[in-house]
């Protein structure tokens, strides 16, 4: 994935984008392989661009800087990028007029900023926006299909589901996963990881993964993540279940508290 | 910056450690110019790092696994891009034993899990970690100084502070930085780009940018944030209360109103 502009860099904007996408995939069983933000500049979206296009990902999620703005330029650093020109594209403006027209704004004046949001890389394709004005952009370049979706939350989500998602289903076909997280108290994550690795040796698949969450009245807390994805429902459940069992057992005998586990028992989360 | 942990791939864990450093070196009048996102993979981080560290930055923040755990990797990961050895470092197993002894740990034994974390690059620079146990670790590559830091925020944040902080200010000398939000209301943001245009042709070096914020009862909402950073701090602050003065008039102007604006009277933000 990568994340377009400033106001992620200057703490302006909390990446809730980037967080939101990434739960939404796991949960499908796939996953983000890196995260890149870049400021709103053609140069450093170009040579991000470039650099995510060289690890050849199935899929490469654009976020912001789509807009009317001049600070939004990712359609143009995109296009730079890949040796494209930008071209206005007659599905990207019906869209656009649409919106307007929806709104009750069937004579607005389709002015330069306007119509620079239909302006896209030629060969891409314009993406229904239900919820903003400007669509998103669908493009393929080498073997990685690039998502180019609006920064609003609101608008990203909308057309991630209705254009990412259906296409990142039929890439993994069925995968499940299974997640389990527990709450621990009164062990030490330096305690923790000998386990850990003892489990990861015996499920090389599967995630384990402590975070420690301080420590209180003298009590150090731990939340400790596992997970397993894989095609058979039943033994990606029952996987995921055994080492959180046996995780338990090695954190009460190493004289610890489980306080909570959440999704321990059977059922997808 | 380099964060380093498949919480934050998975949406397990939002990365407010990017938010609060590039909060916190924008108030300073410096900025972050890319964050990328890494599972906690050897090859992923040195690829990452080798890739910031190509641009030869002033400073490269690396966060998270610094921990005891097995998928704490990060120090290896950097001593291998860099091609250096990791190796035990008194300072640093002094900051542990420290730090387990206030806890009143005295006889705790120094177990593989425990001295993994004073197993730093060779020739790099323990800092203490006054909210846990895992020190920080400074170390110079090229013109770059490389910071690695714990993933947990108190720990991550409390050694920026100490240690980061201070290195920051040095490099950059006086700069002051001015910054304007203001919240607007009945304007489009299609007509506020040709405003934003003119500004920035008048004032290259100004941060002007809008936030669309939906459309409430018909009404289109949006955030503009207006900043400058200069050495001067008198000029500073008038340069952007004129940007603001002049945008708050083209937006009335325009038919549209000014809900507020935060900054505008004085007053660095």
């Amino acid at each position: 994935m990568l994340a377009v502009g400033k106001e992620l860099l200057i703490g302006r904007t909390l990446n809730t984008n980037a967080h939101w996408i990434g739960k939404r995939l796991a949960k499908m069983g796939s996953m983000l392989k890196e995260i890149t933000t870049v400021d709103d500049d053609l140069k450093e979206i170009g040579v991000a661009l470039n650099q995510a296009l060289g690890r050849s990902p199935d899929f490469l999620i654009v976020v912001g800087g789509l807009g009317p703005t001049p600070d939004d330029m990712t359609l143009k650093g995109v296009a730079g990028a890949l040796g494209l020109k930008l071209r206005q594209s007659e599905g990207a403006l019906g869209l656009i007029k649409e919106h307007y027209a929806k709104r009750g704004l069937t004579s607005i004046e389709l002015t330069p900023s306007r119509l620079k949001m239909a302006r896209l890389p030629s060969g891409a394709q314009a993406l229904l926006n239900e919820a903003g004005t400007a669509p998103g952009v669908r493009l393929v370049s080498g073997n990685t299909i690039v998502f180019c979706l609006p920064g609003v939350p609101v608008e990203m989500r909308g057309i991630f589901r209705r254009s990412v998602e259906p296409e990142v289903r039929d890439k993994l076909g069925r995968l499940h996963r299974k997640y389990i997280t527990m709450k621990l108290e009164g062990v030490l994550e330096s305690i923790l990881a000998p386990m850990i690795s003892g489990q990861l040796g015996r499920h090389p698949g599967a995630y384990i993964k402590s975070h420690p969450r301080g420590v209180k009245e003298g009590v150090s807390r731990i939340e400790l993540d596992i997970a397993v994805v894989g095609e058979d429902r039943e033994r990606t459940i029952s996987e995921c279940e055994e080492i959180a069992g046996e995780m338990k057992r090695a954190v009460i005998g190493g004289g610890g508290r489980v306080i909570s586990a959440k999704g321990l028992k059977g059922g997808e989360t």
